[in-house]
């Protein structure tokens, strides 16, 4: 069991304390739920409350605030709350070193991969041909890792991951069960002009082409993942067409995510849930999407980019934009927009009554 | 095979039959498709034509239907044709009841699991150390549980199912094949304050934050789900920070669902497939979600609200509510809206010719 | 290593070349990446100028283009650039060719499934009783096909792929890895009138229906798919409940599309990623669903449709029609409302100005 004193905690934080010193802690909890062992989490005033309930002997509170009035006898005092959460979330996760690293009896390793130093590789894992994988890695069960795929070091890679043939991911990589790097891009040819090719010309107007067999564009090019990248359960990102799909540094993705192929995305962008970014857009740095989010083909978003959740991206968006909707419009004025429609079915009967006026006013002039 | 007689059946649905109680019937159909030893299902009396296309000697009709005007020698009067439909198709169901339940050989069971009488484990399942599984449980190919994963009795865990560590679950749990419980939540700090939490502030700008480093928050907590619930194929449900993830007994999920981290659901709900719901959003009792509904994090939806397809959800919902849109808003204001919607762009051109009338207008007074 | 001279290509593609015919490429390329013995895609006049940045003595070009003044030794003039893509990628893509074809030595292949001649099966592969699969099948790891699925010749089936028991696919089946084919429907009945079906008659008002528990209807249908389909990775194809879900021939899906029970959708579809198409919707022929489209249950979709990304279709749709919105109206109106909703603020209170001059006009006359 991992237990440590409120000095210690203290100062890994950088953070000021008060109280016992001395006082351990071997976990951390919501003030309510907390036993006489835990940390408390109550940065947030409206927590403060809770500690009557729940048998904390120290907590983490703002800066200034009145510990002793909440019968503690040791206070941890941050300015930034989720940062200290960041902190010490990591410090009292045992999951992974819990076990020996060690390759389960039931795991297969091609004898032409690489497996660096310090790897667990869990039950059924298979790791393919000339694959590489670096020292310190995690692997799940029943995780595949392809043919000549290169994985840098501290990969975690949860159960059932699936690492394609050829893919290459920086150092520190995360990957959340079922993740699948480097599938197949959606990409096909049609032998005639199409009814989508007409439509995007035409916005609206399919013309005359005739029904076709789709005909398969190949994937020839593969995935390239930066360093510190996190992707989550059963995402999904395409290799590229004749050049790699790209995820920069730092990048962090949560589930359900989709990203086509020939995608490039810069360093350290938020992808939330149930995104979607379709085939060659390219997307900025430091770019957060909403949950649900939708990037149109062939797409730019530039740095800094924000996304509010649901937004649907149909067309480029400038750098340093907030932008929310159906289509993506300025933050500020879709908030508008949705204050208008609420009030829309009134203002049309507003405006049926004002054409009635005037006529009537033109009628009698 | 499985064969059933006429009055069999409708004893077991505690409904009236008529004409020959001992016809034997092994399967249902629909009335077009029907062989003749099915009992066909043709209670929407838009079904009855249909059955003069099929073979069926007997039928589920709705009550004071003239059954044998339509050829069959049974019928069997129900009131409510889907639940009928419930029990009928259990009944008919021998999927799961073929197999003698055992231990595929080539499974793993860690030497500290416990797995309860009557459990069938499919190839190459593998189940971790401390893990206990309740009896009865029909587990498929490639399923993993992770070390300390307690799960109920009764459970059925289709292909490829992954049950993260620690996850508790009921009994007569039902996972469809990919499903993950407990993934890692999607939580990240940054040193300084964020450009998002300016413009969740701002509710548009910005301001001048500087793009930083995500640092991740670990998910210390685990995923609690009550009994009778069942979950879609390829869902995924986030483990809580610092508490547990929870879903209510009777919850229904259908596929690609996500549930963030430390969300709250309450019971017999029904998730439709591609819903997405954030972290720390609570959901209701009896709530119903329709497809791709988006829920923002940290929102309340109260018990009994009823959400249309692709409704999002950027505020909490009143207990009761039926809501459709983006953003949500009671339903039948939205079909308002809408149906002006498809008269805004007449109504600006109407709009701009009064403008010019009243202007001419005062401009001639 | 696959290599072809410009001849031999140009030939296959049935196009016109110029310059030295056995110049020998081993690869294709975008113009900047080309290494010099790589065949330039450079169709797009925007490519053109990148041919001096990378290193091809060889090019794909438009049809006129002066090929000589790029400095190229031959170039293929193609009219049709990704047809010609297709073409190319299929030749040089050498991933399944590699390997021989075998059974790995892990995989589990039950003594009463047949497998044809020709078929490689990945590591921890499981096919189970009665399974039948046609030759030529390249299967990756961890794949489980259930028992007595029935599989035609030449299918690729990626790692992780989940075909469920008594499945029906044709030949040249290709699904990337997680596909689900084959999970149960998602269908529950209540025993009194529920708060959804008041909903759906009302559109908006749940009536004094009481919470109630979800019974089951079970999937007693299974899914059969044509010939030539091609499914996205980690996408669920759900079981009819007493009839077949059905994909015809041709269709083509993205990653993470959700296929609801009693699905029926026609020949040569193209279904992008992220869609949803609820219970026993019926999609026509050669119809094009956009990104993050949605289909209500019960809707019928006509031949020839085509959705922009992320529409959401809750009422039925002629043949022919080309929709875009939520709700989903013709595209060319949709672009309409939105260029009409960008200046509805400004409207709105265009229209309270008008209220007051009317007011006071009708007051001063």
């Amino acid at each position: 069991m991992l237990m440590y004193s409120i000095q210690e905690i203290a100062e890994d934080l950088g953070v000021a304390f008060a109280g016992d010193p001395s006082l351990m802690v071997h976990g951390v909890s919501e003030p309510k739920d907390a036993g006489p062992n835990d940390l408390a989490l109550a940065a947030a005033p409206r927590f403060l409350a809770d500690l009557a309930i729940g048998q904390a002997h120290a907590a983490v509170v703002a800066e200034g605030t009145d510990w002793r009035a909440h019968g503690l006898n040791a206070a941890i005092f941050v300015g930034r709350a989720k940062l200290a959460m960041a902190s010490l979330t990591k410090r009292f996760d045992s999951r992974h070193r819990s076990a020996l690293p060690d390759i389960h009896p039931t795991a297969f390793v091609d004898h032409s991969a690489t497996v660096g130093p310090d790897c667990a590789i869990g039950a059924f894992g298979f790791i393919g041909a000339g694959a590489v994988v670096g020292g310190g890695a995690r692997i799940g069960a029943h995780v595949s890792i392809g043919e000549n795929a290169q994985i840098g070091a501290n990969a975690t890679l949860f159960d059932g991951v699936r690492i394609m043939p050829d893919v290459r991911i920086g150092n520190n990589f995360m990957a959340h069960p079922g993740v699948v790097i480097g599938g197949d891009g959606f990409s096909f040819a049609t032998a005639a002009t199409s009814t989508v090719e007409n439509v995007r010309k035409s916005l609206g107007d399919q013309g005359d082409a005739a029904a076709q067999t789709q005909i398969r564009v190949h994937s020839l090019g593969s995935v390239r993942i930066g360093n510190d990248v996190e992707i989550g359960s059963n995402s999904c990102v395409d290799r590229g067409t004749i050049r790699d799909t790209v995820i920069g540094d730092g990048c962090k993705f949560d589930n359900l995510v989709q990203v086509g192929h020939n995608v490039q995305i810069g360093r350290d962008c938020l992808i939330c849930a149930q995104v979607g970014i379709a085939g060659s857009s390219v997307i900025g740095r430091n770019v957060v999407l909403g949950g649900q989010t939708g990037v149109s083909d062939n797409k730019i978003v530039g740095d800094n980019v924000i996304t509010g959740g649901a937004t649907k991206v149909l067309a480029n968006v400038p750098s340093g934009s907030v932008v929310l909707g159906y289509p993506a419009v300025k933050m500020a004025d879709q908030l508008k927009i949705n204050r208008s429609l609420r009030r829309l079915p009134k203002a049309m009967s507003d405006i049926a009554n004002l054409k009635k006026a005037v006529s009537n006013d033109q009628k009698n002039t």
